[in-house]
């Protein structure tokens, strides 16, 4: 439970970076954050509701809630800064309604155990946050935004929430998996190991890629986790310490490229603003997690035709995700670019005075 | 005992908002939770300590004892950056007792359970701390303390510790409830609900009642945790999901619109200045949660002779708790008028630098 | 699992307090934890890797594996500031194996139990630091650096390191007693009394011995720790609360006297500069938990012959790590002078622009 409200508040901090955004950052995050879960546990409960007219509340459905509010959070991460508060809770509510729809069709249809459903979270969130901001910043993506950068002190705080990320990655893994508390602890200690990896391959990576050899704090910030997203994907198969680290490696390669290099181009290419960069954050390790999960389950199986048939019904797993992820996105997107909602003017994005009162700083700004 | 100091930690963290009162509000805040710890495990050891001579210190005491502390945390709050550390020490140690005092007479005369009586914590301390503002800070009051605001930064710090706060008021109301553990996690699940409908309620209010419709930080840092003072309350009688949310909703707003139009008033009509507003945080939703006990046990009883006897007892309950805090309160403010204590000068209120060294800013400040 | 690493993420933020340097504190602390855990997790298990090619992997050599780090974290302390990320990484490789063969030798030599050599770990690496930056730092501290000094915000952040090194600390010491769950409460109680005993005494004598009657906050935050440190050391043979608040007592009185007045006489006696004070934060505690020790023991055994026997089987041990420690500290000091690592110059030590991307920030500096 701690544990996972401890999230919460890790992806909270790790969006106040934006120097002028701090406010909304953590503020509309915590509001989002219990808005999503209440939805999320009646939309959970809905099968039982309609049987049994009450709604089942104890800690695993509560657990389940805060992931899928998790799913929300990874969207909402693309979208920082530019939109309003109104639009984010519109987001949350979409967005974890697709991604329970999602969970509900793999558990249904493909008989998907509950872990590795729940883990294709990142998948999803991070394809679903793409296409919204692909469609809602379309325009004005030109210029750059001159008010997203960040500070000292900012900086600082973001990283905290980043520590905290980091630190209870191994619970947020380890809180579904009911096998036996030897395979729990087990699972604590090899995505301690992949986050450990990824973290030193991330500074590595991103000294080697710095024109003058410098660290980037934020680049550091995405990239220290991309080992524990790629372990959570497939943390059902990995039977081998090697396993966790080799996934910490190459998922906090993929991750650090990605970000040194994806993100200008996809601004550049596709008018597309990802302000966390949740597709090098989560999207990219996400897919890698679920290429290890089909290697390592394959590897197993003696049996080819059995290989085989795995890997169709997990390729269809990954197929109806991202259908899914790419078509909720574009709708919620439509329908956010629909003048009512008032989204706020370019020069606005990122500044916390549109949205906050500053009554004691009247004098001083 | 991890989550109890944690919510000493988020206390002190609450606290820093003050821009240039940041190292006091939290420095302060430990040295009091410190001291008072220790003087609330010997005067809840006082009856053993006089039979056996010997003090019982296990996590049980520990943990009661750090209650207490939570309760002079509470009072504090409403005196905070008007005082002296000595000062502070004398009012934590003097609340303590009495907080203790009133704890002993509702379990020896009244029967009361531990868990209700340590509830009454936050009613005890807000009105301990509203009484002793009103006392010390008589004059002066008429024109604001200058150096009292916030800036982007410490209101940071600040949503750092509600948020901390936030996490961790499941676990603080849980920690007492010893039924079962069912029971315990069911504490968990409906503190968790009344804190998220609270949340989402106290944004809306604070936004609706603001002219601009825009937030105030420190107004949503409040009014989140009024469902948890609540729910806390009346705890042993909460059965249903709907019940603790219905508490949560309504103390968030009591708690809003109390903190929207109540401090100003009480400063213009009392001259009674209340730094944290924890009349509308803890002492309103405290007798909400007061008011929802007594509701929900005359609901639970048939015979209406049973209800009337609790009803009574009830209300015995909160008299003796408001008598005891307001005496408590008013003569330990008298005796902080006292000028051998010497208090800080109206116009030092609120500056760091009247208690700490700050050598090397010296040149810069 | 989660209390060592928040152990880390206390360490981390506390070096946060230089006003130029936080990023570098943190990101730092960060990968050094991270390479020096495995690789502790290596060398723990060199014998069982050398006998049956494996290496054993569970909770118990992970939570080891953070203490050894711990304590190369410790001697880091001693450096902060001072050196470049190559450099820091070879310094902890090479703190941790003269830790670790510091931990063989006493476990196989002395039988001392795990949890006594592993709480050498303060005097380890508080001497260790000690002689490094004394060897590395010969020239060029005769004149202060300009950049190390602290400002408001920055001293917020490293409160709050401190604070949760703080609160963490009770489960730190706890970690490693697995006799008994009661025994484990014990420690946890008596921890918590070590500490809030401390702390007082901190604040106490921060305040007398400085000439304005002020308090220092890097002064309290790294004495509040004094008395977790010293009880630390000497856990295994407290077994009265009086015990445990005498040890932090005498702790906290030894290291404030120590932080004010021999940080300045090491730096202009021997040139010796020590960024965050280890030798009165943990090596002058650590000693004196070790006397505790010796002398607690020595009081339970009614025969003097095996009073007289432990008294030197215990001060072997002192002396084993003492040697160790220093020739380890010295030998890594030569190492690291060489120019081959590219020292950071001294005036551009506790800076972060030296190694970190400040895209944004290139017009507004």
């Amino acid at each position: 439970m701690d544990v996972n409200v401890m999230v919460i508040l890790g992806f909270g901090f790790l969006c106040t970076f934006p120097v002028r955004y701090g406010f909304s950052g953590s503020g509309f995050n915590l509001l989002v954050a219990a808005i999503a879960t209440q939805w999320a546990i009646i939309l959970n409960n809905i099968e039982s509701l309609y049987y049994r007219r009450k709604i089942r509340l104890d800690m695993e459905s509560l657990v389940v809630a805060e992931l899928c509010t998790a799913s929300a959070l990874v969207s909402i991460g693309a979208m920082l800064g530019k939109t309003n508060p109104v639009q984010l809770i519109l987001i949350s509510l979409l967005e974890v309604s697709g991604f329970i729809l999602n969970k509900w069709l793999l558990q249904s249809f493909l008989k998907l155990q509950l872990v590795n459903s729940i883990m294709m979270l990142h998948i999803f969130g991070a394809l679903f946050g793409l296409m919204l901001t692909w469609i809602v910043c379309w325009k004005g993506s030109e210029e750059p935004f001159e008010k997203e950068r960040s500070d000292r002190k900012s900086g600082l705080f973001s990283m905290l929430g980043a520590v905290f990320l980091w630190m209870f990655w191994p619970s947020f893994i380890s809180v579904l998996v009911h096998d036996s508390p030897e395979r729990k602890l087990w699972v604590v200690c090899s995505t301690y190991l992949a986050l450990a990896v990824s973290a030193v391959v991330a500074v590595v990576v991103s000294v080697l890629s710095s024109p003058k050899g410098k660290l980037n704090l934020i680049h550091m910030q995405s990239c220290i986790f991309a080992g524990g997203v790629a372990v959570g994907v497939s943390i059902s198969v990995v039977h081998q310490p090697w396993e966790a680290m080799t996934i910490g490696f190459v998922a906090a390669i993929v991750s650090a490229i990605g970000f040194r290099y994806l993100k200008s181009h996809m601004l550049l290419a596709f008018h597309c603003h990802d302000t966390c960069a949740i597709l090098s954050t989560h999207g990219l390790p996400g897919l890698l997690g679920w290429l290890a999960h089909l290697l390592l389950q394959i590897k197993d199986y003696d049996d080819p035709t059995m290989a085989i048939r795995f890997a169709v019904f997990h390729i269809c797993t990954l197929l109806i995700t991202i259908t899914l992820s790419l078509s909720m996105g574009i709708t919620t997107g439509l329908l956010l670019k629909w003048n009512f909602w008032r989204p706020p003017q370019h020069n606005k994005c990122f500044d916390d005075q549109a949205f906050w009162e500053f009554p004691h700083l009247a004098v001083r700004k």
